[in-house]
């Protein structure tokens, strides 16, 4: 078998990004070596600007590029109310909602004993100095609904009950179109549990 | 919605690469913005090395780093047998197999009316140009099995007979560790009349 240094190196990294096998990554090789020069540069130029331009806003944490963030800097956002999420992603899957006008507090992951995750290593120090100045009055725990997300929320909402915050978690139960037979039984449970009085 | 000018640009970029999705491009680039800047760096640096450093063999017309490649400058190899394939990715899979001990010619495309290309735009010339010195006694015909791949072959058989080549093409039929009962019936077909007498 012929081996080509710079296509296997190509494919060895395309094959580090997530659900990216071998396969794939040597097929997309292939596709960046067979596309125009100036394409190929675009996708090469796009990474590294991507990693020089973008940063972690150092008052939310979520990817910017500008200081602080434009959601932090947005006069018109409702500062006494923050979303706490896991990843910059979700960040950007809550403002596609246009929902929400208060600001967030991404923590950059979740606690994770089994890992060795603690909360010194994510942004949880962060987060209760942000609302020990008093502006803040509401938490919205927006972690995702498994196990180590529950855990986290606990955690945070018993850190800063004290100090006179509401935390509140978001809802959990059937998704909008979903449909009671084919609903997994903790997601039925949690829509009974969070149930509401109507009319 | 917050647009974050680079993570956007990365997204698109990624976008172009073959079966990648706009989500999994945004997956992807949200991916790249959390690995270690070294990790980005090693990938950005691959793309432009890999387009830096590989070209087309002027010979056989496959990817390579060194010119001739490899193939092409191994005296060990039959230099009277070429198989003739679409795309480097195919000489790469015929390379897996390790059973042809011939040349390649990378056409780097196939003839389609449909999409405009004809016998000039794929590397047909170059071909019959190798083959007209006399060293070649076969050719391997290894396009793929659907219209344009034979239609390809037959042209290409029509042009080189005369010259005193031998074409052949690749058998078609059932994959081993097929089954009949699930076999569509084109390759059945092929199966049928590609019959060799046993024993």
């Amino acid at each position: 078998m012929i081996t080509i240094e710079p296509i296997e190196k190509l494919t060895t990294q395309l094959s580090r990004l997530p659900g990216i096998g071998r396969k794939t990554a040597q097929r997309l090789a292939y596709h960046i070596l067979s596309v125009p020069e100036a394409q190929a540069k675009e996708l090469a130029d796009a990474i590294t600007e991507a990693r020089e331009n973008v940063c972690n806003c150092p008052v939310c944490g979520t990817y910017t590029d500008v200081v602080p963030c434009r959601i932090c800097s947005d006069d018109r956002r409702d500062g006494s109310v923050i979303c706490v999420v896991c990843d910059p992603r979700d960040v950007a899957a809550m403002e596609k909602v246009r929902e929400f006008r208060g600001k967030y507090h991404v923590l950059h992951g979740v606690l994770s004993p089994m890992e060795g995750i603690g909360p010194n290593d994510i942004r949880i120090r962060e987060l209760v100095e942000r609302v020990s100045d008093g502006t803040v009055k509401e938490v919205i725990l927006a972690t995702n609904p498994d196990v180590e997300g529950e855990a986290t929320a606990s955690y945070i909402a018993r850190l800063l009950k004290p100090m006179g915050i509401t935390c509140t978690r978001i809802a959990h139960g059937i998704p909008i179109g979903g449909n009671l037979e084919y609903t997994d039984e903790v997601t039925l449970a949690k829509a009974l549990e969070g149930r509401r009085l109507l009319g």
